[in-house]
């Protein structure tokens, strides 16, 4: 049993004393320690090797005691598994030098066996979980097959994934079904995580928003809906799609045990667009904690009057920044905890 | 008096025969004779000579035949004109070296002489009216003094102009500062293009939907207003947010005579948000324009029977892409002059 079940009780629609509270990206670059880490190891050393990616997931809860810890690791780790090289260029980001484009690309896309390719990461749980010693529960995460293939199509990073919507809006047939060998391989990577030892599962569709909401129907959310379906019944599953107001409706209805949101939703249109009833996570907007660590405060002890303490996980609206001083995080932990209707 | 006179009856209200049409950034990179003119001469060449502007804002005009024209130029020309040297770096986009990043970079800030400063501007303004010959309506814009403020902070495009955002939160008496001397020179910028001869002025808040509802009355909307409240006896304000859903609510009691929507806000939501009765601006996907011109045709039909003929402009939901094909921006045309009800 975990001794702090604030999260999962939330989860689960339970009445709370106070929201729990966690971080995006909340192991990552603004902390020393990690950077400590980062210094002396190249990204994929980090997310393979399980001694580092484990120690990488608890520096955050040692310093600021969140009430889930989220296994350091990144969605990219998947086409990478599929046979589809993934590089990490410093100063630019993830870099596919071999993108997917056409039908026949996917000739060389494979549906991996999981303990081979990904292996890494089920020891990475299995360490955290040890090294947590049920104080807090353990997010496992995956990107959505959209955001995913965004990065498969488009190569890196890029602002309007052009080349991604490209393909879909050309070639649906290649987009499809490179959609459900993402999503094959995603299900069955999560399945496994839940295995190891994750206790809840957390959805990243990042580019989401890129999409009009017809489109997002089409060509991202029945591959969610695939990843909740199946998993729902192992494990907890929280969706997050950035920009993705107008599909909450829908997210509200796929049995997804709670939905994400960033911080261009009011907490009082999320209530709304939800239908009142399922458990929201957010939506702190990241760059608001550059903000004196006084207005941190206040503001969170506003979002959290707005959202309501149940049925809510205090959270950013996106990952965390590099630049936010320790300080201003330790503000936005200690708020929450600090909470009193 | 103009001959085609669809726009200006749409942005009054009036009932029309079919919704007018024009595409953001029409005069652009997708067309053969603006990538003839754009090997020759610079960015700012092509900006500062009114031959040249007012050649590139009529190049659409005359292959397409859209029911308004826009005036080649760029939201970017008003921090040059304020003392803020801004380059345009080749396969990079705007790069300002000496970005605003605290209260005595202010002093280095002009409020300018605009005909001394953007007396081009003017120049361009009447020659395309002369092109012009009365056939259409022109537009003239600015950048929201927000989406102005994102670039004079952080000094160049950006994924999330954290420095912009950082700039506000921690010092909002020099963001306010600067916002209301971008505000001041817009105003007079603008009124001197009226007077020059545009016809109906939109504002592009290309970064607003980066902020929060509540920073963003803070920080964006309330120096829209003041820019809607000393244009719209001289002329009709279109103002266009990408991704400010959140905001339409407000923008609707405005005092502008249109908003702009982007494809992430169906017709449906956007009625609703904007109350109804003002004229909506939008939103085809212009990653859409990808897809082959039948279906284009299709789904052009589709928007408009959503949005309804009246009280409606037909518009992409951002600029058009640089590698849209020329006969599939034709369908997008063609589809709003065969339309019937």
């Amino acid at each position: 049993m975990i001794k702090n079940d604030l999260f999962l009780r939330a989860l689960q629609g339970e009445t709370v004393e106070r929201p729990p509270v966690w971080m995006m990206r909340q192991a990552g670059r603004y902390l020393p320690e990690f950077m400590a880490i980062r210094e002396k190891y190249d990204f994929f050393t980090r997310c393979q090797t399980p001694e580092l990616a484990s120690e990488i997931t608890v520096q955050p809860i040692r310093r600021y005691g969140m009430d889930a810890a989220i296994l350091f690791s990144d969605i990219l780790v998947i086409p990478q598994a599929m046979n589809i090289e993934v590089q990490m260029k410093p100063n630019f980001g993830p870099y596919l030098p071999e993108p997917i484009r056409k039908a026949s690309d996917l000739d060389r896309v494979i549906n991996p066996d999981i303990h081979e390719s990904l292996g890494y990461v089920m020891e990475a749980i299995k360490m955290t979980k040890q090294k947590l010693n049920n104080e807090i529960p353990l997010i496992g995460f995956a990107g959505s097959p959209w955001t995913i293939l965004c990065y498969c199509v488009q190569g890196q990073g890029s602002k309007s994934f052009d080349m991604a919507k490209g393909l879909c809006f050309s070639d649906p047939a290649t987009a499809h079904s490179l959609l459900q060998k993402i999503t094959d391989t995603t299900i069955g990577y999560l399945k496994e995580k839940v295995k190891a030892g994750c206790d809840v599962i957390q959805l990243f569709d990042s580019w989401g928003g890129m999409l009009s909401p017809t489109d997002y129907q089409e060509f991202s959310f029945r591959y969610i809906e695939q990843i909740i379906n199946a998993l729902k019944d192992m494990a907890p599953v929280i969706v997050f799609g950035k920009g993705c107001w107008f599909a909450l409706r829908e997210m509200a209805q796929s049995g997804a045990s709670a939905l994400g949101v960033d911080w261009t939703c009011s907490a009082q249109n999320a209530r709304y667009l939800t239908g009142g009833k399922i458990t929201l996570q957010g939506n702190f907007d990241p760059a608001r904690l550059l903000s004196p660590p006084k207005t941190i405060k206040k503001m969170v002890k506003t979002m959290i009057d707005e959202f309501g303490k149940d049925r809510y996980i205090v959270n950013l609206g996106h990952g965390i920044l590099p630049n936010i001083p320790i300080e201003n995080a330790g503000a936005f932990i200690e708020a929450v905890k600090e909470y009193k209707v």
